[in-house]
């Protein structure tokens, strides 16, 4: 048992303060549904991640940061599309052992993460589980009529193109073991560690991209594997210069210590960057939706024929990883 | 382990076959998400609803059948509102021990509900749990502009209708749960477990109320405690006539048999029929929402000045539930 309030105390307390008002009318999460009113012109994009503890998360995760990455992966699916956030549903899934408190915290950090990225609670369902907390959200966004960024728009001969830093959220994960079978924690592990506890959706980016017809998707599976989606789905082959991925400083100086991390930063999951295939055309383009949207991109390669990709290093060698990224099972 | 395929496998194989290609674009589950081009006049109606393995449905229930159920209880939702069914979006959380034969037989489910309610798959996830099957579906539907109905609508004086039987699943459930301990079977039970089992959506008439302002919701967690969701938004209470209440046949010689199960009936979740209140004036609107639907309505009550539920007997005493319904912790 556990001195956590029955359902519909709350949903009352914790949740229909998050109601939306404004692009969707949840009605207090009284109701049975809520309901939305499309914008004249505008198409919907719709998508859902879901995260379990344990396989997803670390069951004693800050629940205010777990709420925080629960939205902020399908937020990061939004930003990939070239979408601005409209509204989310989520379904909570929790175990007897959980309390009133855990829950207020989750719905805080839930609150934070509406007013910076402007999205409300449309509704959802909270039920109890024998099993480990279960969160599911889906989340709706728009973009102008025929807009959405597809996964399969690249072309041989684009440039590929990654927002932000790569690796950090998988040395994170690397460091947050390591400090638990150690105990110890080497510098510049923080910044790791908050990489893979909160992600970045690149939501301005993304939106700034809309226009320009890319190829993109979120590197969330790791970036090798996530770059083959794109190539497959384009129906061609890449190749990423070994040298050309950024890394943060942290990162670069884990690599530098243990060169094998280097398969890790580029397969592990959880970067959260956005990754995208452009013609050489628009590199003018690309250089002004990063200015615009102040996160930074670099170009690490190129879609070619073929299929698969491989990694090239200094010296021009293809190398080919055996397993390119996370999967689910 | 488990012979179960991997996730790109099971996706292409399970769950791609699904994918929108009409009122939504899915792009084979390929994409990150999905596109949704609204209809013109029309309102989008949201809703999402979870089902845990051994709270909702019992583990060894057939797949398609626990499928059908989790997209027909949110189905339900969208009929309460007079939504017509667009698409959908599934969150699944597998243990280990479900192989990919479970996996085929839930699609399969889907699949059929799919055809029958014209409703399409706009994408989802799957991943690992160390707990029970949880399936989280978020529904989208359509209502033209403003026509959503609502919980909130009812006036005191208006009739109370519901659809259908009410108390078949609860008996349903009770009959499986004893059928567990004696091995025995009742004659009448089968259509009573179908009933716990499969969910009938509404939808037909749903739609054809939603031009009424009828004050409306679907009935999941008892009929006593679910008119008292319609009075307490509708700022009223309400009053139930004993005698009203629609019973099938069987639970009806249920409770002819055990007296008790009466509560059990008009308290037990997993009726998915509809609750809605209109002005006395509607009766002739309410019989041709009906007749044009095909599905059988009720008047069982009234909304009365007050707040909360009472049921009449037959001799005009009221009596008040202590526990009108299921809630979920």
């Amino acid at each position: 048992m556990t001195d956590r309030p029955g359902e519909f105390d709350l949903i009352a307390r914790c949740f229909a303060p998050l109601a939306g008002t404004r692009r969707v009318d949840a009605f207090g999460l009284t109701d049975d549904a809520a309901c939305l009113v499309p914008a004249p012109g505008m198409d919907l994009v719709l998508t859902a991640d879901a995260l379990v503890a344990g396989v997803h998360f670390l069951p004693d995760d800050p629940p205010a940061l777990v709420a925080r990455k629960a939205l902020r992966v399908n937020l990061s699916d939004l930003a990939a599309k070239g979408a601005k956030p409209v509204a989310y549903l989520l379904c909570l899934a929790l175990p007897a052992e959980i309390g009133g408190d855990w829950v207020a915290a989750f719905a805080g950090g839930l609150a934070a993460d509406q007013a910076e990225f402007g999205i409300e609670l449309a509704g959802g369902d909270t039920t109890s589980t024998t099993g480990p907390v279960t969160i599911a959200i889906t989340a709706i966004g728009e973009v102008e009529r025929g807009g959405m960024l597809r996964r399969s728009a690249g072309r041989i001969g684009d440039d590929v193109w990654v927002s932000g830093t790569i690796g950090d959220a998988a040395l994170g994960l690397q460091a947050l073991r390591s400090r638990a079978v150690a105990g110890g924690e080497e510098a510049g592990d923080a910044g790791l560690i908050d990489r893979y506890r909160l992600p970045r959706p690149r939501l301005a980016l993304g939106q700034a991209l809309a226009g320009t017809g890319a190829a993109c998707m979120d590197v969330s599976d790791g970036l090798v594997q996530d770059l083959g989606h794109i190539a497959g789905c384009s129906g061609c082959g890449a190749v990423i210069d070994d040298t050309a991925i950024p890394f943060s400083p942290a990162a670069g100086a884990m690599i530098a210590r243990h060169a094998a991390l280097f398969d890790v930063a580029v397969s592990g999951g959880d970067d959260y960057e956005l990754l995208f295939a452009l013609p050489v055309a628009a590199r003018t383009a690309v250089a002004r939706a990063s200015a615009a949207s102040g996160i930074l991109v670099t170009r690490i390669g190129r879609l070619v024929p073929g299929a698969g990709v491989d990694l090239r290093s200094a010296t021009g060698a293809l190398r080919r990883l055996e397993r390119g990224g996370w999967t689910h099972f």
